[in-house]
């Protein structure tokens, strides 16, 4: 099969059986529903763009398994310029969606994938790498949706998986047939796993040998038996789904979910299993899905950040204050900001490196060192655009008020800013901001940029394992003749 | 009459007529709509605490005027002492309700038109600070919450008032009348306007000569004929009206709110004109009621600020993760910054002196650096708490999937912290840092320390006017020892 | 006898017998040593000011020992009050020496002292209060300048005192006679000690039990037997003794030092002994001393700040680049943050309250907080100041070129900034901003600011233990309706 | 001639016959002068490390103009690889210096001068091109380093080159001859002039029709007549000329230098003028040299900062502090920037693209964004080393002190750290991380990252300039459905 348009996948999204509920109640028609429609849209536009041949380039590529042309978010990486075009598609993704696009954690746990399972393999004689490229191929083919799923409850953070009150808090196998196992527990966080065609599960964190039935890595479909989804609240989601819905909802066409995704004795064949007790290979799968999606955060959130900075700058434009200097120079930092993570991003794929497998690794270094500033720019670059649209940004009234005959003559005229703009779209990229900085969207370019890939002290810990302090330290000596 | 108790408040905010929309429709029982509610029991809480003996000291005093026990927030202050009280109080009602409590901004109104009619007078012979004490009197007789409004909606910000495409952009007089004046035009962002029983209405920003009609100042209650009230929208608002919404809300009992309040040809009697075209006063009016309102900030939101730190570290203790050396780092400098705050808070009235009028101001330079400082500090707090809180706090499921008897058990069983601690509670402390960090809440913590009492650019002219640069170049070529 | 004139406090030093080596020599004159002349300059400062009428209020008190007037710099606070003007006089002395002037270390000892001393009595009932009274008459009666003397050299910090492999490395008491007690070992860092009559000696950590002999407390004069002082090494110390030295020195007439002071088997009798041994009490006074020394620092270096905004305004102007929007929002931040400074040091000493003894101190959450904000905020200043400067700062020729009759037109032609201001002027600018940010002087801005009265670290752990962290998560769950 | 040696590189600048000037006097042999023989040092790395087999591939290539092999310092960029090896050899020469190594500058004019007077012969049929192309051959081949000379004086900053009081104030043309011109001015802060063979001038700001006398570039040997060098002088400079130092100096083998150079009436050949009139082509001179020249800055700065990293790690080994959680986090701090820098220099050298001439131009926004962050993350760097040092690297006494029999003892042993160091190798370190965060080498790390290839506003501007704002508008206009 070649790859799918952005129709067909939607189509191919409706014939799941997902299990899936929402503010308590099952939801039958997952991909209307107008809450989750949104989050859809950015995933879809992933297959938009790749029909277009301005950006064919960065949104498809061959494939190193079957030789096909494939989606890029299906990529197993062949070279450090694959790296900067990952980089350069999810900015480019991030600009038309403003939102998470969600297909990136499949593709960073692709890639961890499958150099991890090739050097497990080489220690224990197992055969996980050609299961996981087969399974590769299989998405290529059918050009699928992955959600990667990493992230467990973890209940009391000071206790490890097999010491947990509640031994479930961290996905294990229960049981082991002839044909495969039956796992239980849950991932947290599942960002756009009701958009998703497959879920691909990883450990969490790096184990000792007594979390044997904790070391687990494989692949199932979503609609998979004992599966069941909890969507997560996001702020302002149900804006979305008020009647009329449109202005107020800031970002109407797209946005982004996360869920509790629950496995309850779910059984897994074996050809769709890709780690299964071998403890001392958790911890490398975790650093290297991990560091690729460290990487990626130095493309999709700058990307957003271009729409925020865009934003920032009509807001200024329609109050009439874009001439303004302390207005010009805070604009000038938001893109100093954003450029400096995607400096990062791109810097931390062009230093990439082969690994034993063959395809290629991002610089780790720099990859947490990206990460790291995504942690915190983003939330700067919003403070300046709170700054910039000004207060009127949370004290305008509804769109329903301004739709009414009662009152939205006099939100027209006072809510008016320079005479040529009309009021409509001056509340239009008030309620985009707002989308960014504190509604559905902020999920993502806030607490996404803060937790998402790892939380700043689980990059702290890797720039510190990175440094070479050793190296650094006999520079030092070196310059201040120090003898021993 | 004697203070009220906060249950007389209530009643006597039935008795208004007020004229209110929200999302497109009239509210008839303002009261108790479930969006307003909480916000009126956040004014409600500052006569609550006005009666109980361990707070007395701070949030009652003596009237300069009737010589009798009155609420704080109705006091003209006498002494830099009273400064620091206000400032005080301030911090205990952000600690108990988490939220804007809205009295304050009538409060900084009364001291700024206090000391400024005082001025106008001599200069003019008019006699606004007579008619302006009578004013108070009745005010602090009745105890009354009054509504401070300043900003006009401005249109074009390189336009000037008189310069507007429409004229009605800035609030102005539109007939002059022998017992009074018509007025017409908008004030933006009111906050507490629909708990307020009066609003007293200042000019925006200094005015020149043919600015005239705009340099006006009154008071008149807040349903009088031809004034409109049409609520802001906040982040999340439409989670208090959900169906037995309590967890999700995050601050079930105390909220803020804003509005749009037009004056549609709104009469003014004689007796409660308090500025009448005197345009050179405009500008000292705003100064002063922007100091005022700058060093409200060091107590407000440092009240705040207390509650978001004790909700994250309460977060760390559920998560297991107190003991974690970065985590206590973070809660050390959340700490540092928020105490910052209020020092500069402090700081300010401190140093303030007193006025021609009797009254005292707080030192101008040092309000202008508190309040910038507060445009910086609760971002980052705000940002420490998110990285603290953990994901969970935007992607966990909703209190009805919690209640829900098919996926409820999930969720009590996944969204388990430490064990000794209830999923629910963790739920609620993560809800509570939402709705400061992103939701209603984040509106005050957030959005109004950035523009409430004036953006940031606001407060940095008037660090330089007030900086003394000429005394620090003498310093300089002293110590330089620069002859000329 | 009176308070002394700046004059007589020159010839009063000239008596001393001090034992000080600099640059592997003894000094024989250390009073016109131009190297440490200017530091002595800066401690005759606190005496001219108390003689000057403009300043008295400021400058001098009343003695609540003596009951008559002395210089505040040997005052024992008796009101918030008086730690407001503590703080303002300090912030006077650093306008006019744009340097360290030394004394507040002694004042600060005093203050610590005084209360500490009064509640070891208590405990149990020594008469260390009293002696340490008569000590304070002397001083007051003498007007005398008096080293506080804390920093250990520490050796192995992860090692407590008696743990050292050289016992020595912290000050201990090596012999107990009946009329006093010996004592060896050093103190570091000791800021102003050529110019002090008196050293008083305190513990700087606190103690446990088994650390007897080093929690022991005195004071002795400076040019007591065993006492050597080694001078220590600034930057660009050695341009004040180059030959014609002048612009280059950056502050000609004043500086700051600090120096390693050995006890060498020093002798104390008896009535000048304040701890001996009561372990416990170790913590309180360094706890004291370093809170009112932190307070200290949002006086003296807002001071030296406002000559540093003064010159890098100056800077500025003679560039011809005053009118630049982001060097004039420069100049205003740098003000914004000296500001922040003042207003944390005037925050923690009106919030200062009385101790058992009778005399104030500062609240000591405020004054760790304003500690904490100084060892961050001069480093902005200065680097703001940096590049007002511009690169000429560090790429200017020497003064002999500017003299040379070889080379100084060219100096005098290509150095020159606006036509209205001679080039040597702008060099001096230049040369005192260098002298703030990199030289002599950038030992009392920067590390100064960064590790005087303690590092950054100490300020935490205090600020820890100040935040009452319990009481905020009781806030957090009434909000959050958390019940147990 | 092959490529020089280190020894051979410094016999040849023996040979030159300078006219420098430092603290009113010629000196005679520049080569062996203590206080410029450190800075000579520094540029001899690049000969050193050159000639070694493990550093071949980064510190030679092949010249696109002889075919020959040179050094890297020489080469005219043909490809990104040869833009990303720049800056990894400029950040081998940081760390093996800790100081500037001053050959960065005359590459960067090399790679800004080829492709520019390319475009101006496309233009106007001159033939700068192959003139240019003719020098580079020779500096090939005889392996010279240049000095790129871009900064005037620039005297008022309100005004243009011909607006100057002294027209001299901006280097021009004051005699066109038919063999050549005349010029005359001033170049300020001349990195390494005294250790170049060759000054290559170019203008240094984008010029008007009116200006074209000042819009001339040329290069002629550093010894012509009319040469004259007057030395700037740095913190602490003396300390290299001081009898027997060696601890003090910080950095004993190693440092920069920067100068005034004065152009009286010196005569340029034809053969060596790359502009010459051609106003509107100075504009891109300046940009695309200071382009280079921001990239640079993400290499060697970041080269120092691995050094300081280092010393500030050993300072805390020596302390017994490096097992403290606050000394480890801020270690990672440190590194974390250190990177980030790195990240930026990386980058706009992996986005480079080719000019119409056919070397590699770095990507103008992200050489900038670096720049930019290289006037900030250095100033924090430092203040992190000076938080982990200690207040002792600025109160530590001379090294003379410490030789001296009489007092070298109570050095030895009280500035004793873990009892495993000696306290000579404490000292060194310490004295190390002064020299770059306040002595010689901070005029590089500090003063040189705010100023050098532009001060920071330079950079807002071009990254304004490059942000292409409209595109963002139009990103933000689609998400938010505004149509016009």
């Amino acid at each position: 099969m070649a790859m799918m348009t952005g129709e067909q996948y939607v189509e191919s999204l409706r014939k799941l059986k997902l299990n899936v509920y929402m503010f308590g109640k099952k939801i039958e028609n997952v991909v209307d529903n107008p809450i989750i429609r949104p989050s859809m849209n950015s995933v879809k536009m992933t297959y938009d763009l790749a029909e277009k041949p301005e950006y064919e380039e960065l949104m498809t590529t061959v494939s190193n398994i079957t030789g096909e042309k494939i989606n890029r978010f299906t990529n197993i990486h062949q070279s450090t310029e694959d790296l900067v075009k990952k980089v350069k598609m999810q900015r480019l993704c991030g600009q038309k969606t403003a939102a998470c696009f969600q297909r990136c954690v499949g593709m960073d746990a692709f890639n961890a994938e499958y150099s991890t399972t090739f050097e497990i393999d080489k220690e224990y004689g197992t055969n996980y790498h050609e299961r996981f490229k087969k399974f590769m191929a299989y998405v290529q083919e059918n050009d699928l949706t992955v959600d990667g799923a990493m992230t467990d409850p973890k209940g009391d953070r000071a206790l490890s998986p097999a010491k947990q009150a509640d031994p479930d808090l961290y996905l294990h196998i229960v049981e082991r047939r002839e044909d495969g196992i039956v796992v239980r527990g849950a991932k947290s966080h599942q960002t756009g796993i009701t958009n998703s065609h497959e879920v691909l599960v990883m450990p969490t964190v790096a184990m000792r040998p007594e979390d044997k039935d904790y070391a687990v890595s494989f692949a199932v479909p979503t609609d998979s038996q004992g599966i069941t989804i909890i969507m997560g609240r996001q702020s302002c989601d149900t804006r979305k789904s008020e009647e009329g819905a449109d202005i107020d909802v800031g970002n109407f066409n797209y946005g982004g979910h996360e869920a509790l995704v629950v496995f309850d004795n779910v059984f897994v064949p074996n050809d769709r299993i890709f780690l299964n007790g071998e403890t001392e290979f958790a911890g490398m799968l975790v650093e290297r899905f991990a560091g690729y999606h460290r990487q990626s955060y130095g493309g999709c959130k700058v990307g957003v950040g271009d729409v925020l900075i865009g934003a920032t700058a009509l807001a200024a434009d329609y109050n009439g204050a874009h001439k303004v200097s302390h207005i010009k120079d805070k604009l000038i930092e938001m893109t100093h900001l954003n450029e400096t993570l995607y400096a990062c991003g791109i810097a931390c794929s062009a230093e990439g490196h082969k690994t034993e497998s063959g395809n290629y690794l991002i610089n780790l270094l720099l990859a947490n060192v990206c990460k790291q500033n995504v942690t915190r720019f983003p939330y700067e670059i919003a403070r300046l655009a709170e700054d910039i649209a000004g207060g009127l940004m949370v004290t305008m009234p509804s769109e329903k008020d301004f739709r009414s005959e009662e009152v939205g003559h006099y939100i027209e005229k006072y809510l008016k800013g320079v005479a040529s703009v009309s009021t409509e779209n001056r509340m239009r990229i008030l309620r985009l901001i707002e989308n960014i900085t504190l509604g559905t969207a902020a999920v993502g370019y806030r607490t996404e940029s803060m937790h998402g890939a790892g939380s700043p002290q689980a990059q702290r810990i890797m720039i510190s394992r990175q440094s070479n302090l050793a190296h650094k330290k006999a520079l030092a000596k070196a310059i201040a003749r120090i003898k021993e």
